[in-house]
């Protein structure tokens, strides 16, 4: 006989798949789709194994990697929103603390309640291991936009101050990679007009 | 100035992104999609959170997930290899270790060294951590291909025997998790006729 408890994490594991579907807007870096849920995760944990080492503060990589693995999942019932939709991000928060009810509650309690408490750290940013997920959760889509010309950016007439205000704790999770990302990522960017100085 | 470190760090990550791009064989748990390997590569390193108690050995955690996050981006040059492709799996070694050397030389090289014996270790299979990993590699595809109802093993006229080959070390990394996945996934699909039994 199965565990009911395998047989709970196949099921929550297998919901998991539908992050795969879940896009957004930031462009591959050949320009030509759009990245997933999924694939930005993945990116951003091979950027946290390759790049721990800026980080403000000494982190715990598996638990920094975990809660990158994790963070989009209530994404699958509450879609992505934009960083830069302020209707939509009026409402986020209660549109995913329903999906982290639905989704998390498919696991066995224990590791229902520990992907829980990892989502809510990552979001409320204010561990060591949750300011430097965060702050890759910020360069990784600046480092795409870069990568493509700014498209996305000019695209959605985004302004500088827009994004200095959705970076303004990034440097608190690494000074090192916002100070990069703010001098090859966003600064040309400004000088060629793709971002509206503001 | 930036240091030169830092550089190589990112001409490697944003190299990667091109993993987004090469399409597998197993199709999303909703049938519409092929998944791509950064995909397949997160949902196999959430898996190993949430299973490594299944692990026939004590795992390093944080070791068999960066070697899952690492284990195809020789793919970005080689191209996936279908399990079932006699042929492609004849030259695979050859020109994976081809992508190897361009791929992991953007890094610096004490990250080219470590993600290349991360890589090697997964190509070899012979420590617990790899082993766990490589079951993950099998159990995930035949999960998907089983929500799927089969459709990729019909397509293709998978045989029982070729899939019992590629299986053949599942259970040295996990007992539980092959036997799971035998019941669940694949002896349904058998009796169904959708893997032809041989």
């Amino acid at each position: 006989m199965d565990s009911n408890r395998l047989q709970q994490q196949f099921a929550f594991i297998l919901e998991a798949d539908k992050e795969k579907n879940i896009l957004r807007q930031t462009r591959l870096s050949d320009g030509t789709t759009h990245e997933n849920d999924a694939d930005h995760a993945w990116h951003m944990a091979l950027m946290c194994i390759l790049l721990s080492e800026y980080a403000n503060e000494k982190i715990d990589v598996l638990h920094t990697v975990s809660m990158i693995l994790i963070h989009d999942v209530v994404e699958i019932d509450a879609g992505d929103t934009y960083a830069y939709d302020a209707q939509g991000n009026s409402t986020r928060r209660e549109r995913e603390e329903k999906a982290a009810d639905r989704l998390y509650s498919l696991l066995p309690d224990d590791q229902r309640d520990k992907l829980r408490a990892l989502w809510e750290e990552f979001e409320e940013g204010k561990t060591p291991e949750a300011r430097f997920a965060r702050a890759l959760d910020n360069v990784q889509p600046a480092m795409l936009n870069n990568a493509t010309d700014g498209i996305e950016w000019v695209n959605h007439n985004v302004r500088l101050s827009q994004i200095l205000c959705r970076n303004k704790n990034t440097a608190d999770g690494s000074a090192v990679l916002w100070d990069y990302a703010y001098r090859h990522f966003i600064e040309p960017n400004v000088e060629k007009g793709r971002i509206i100085a503001d």
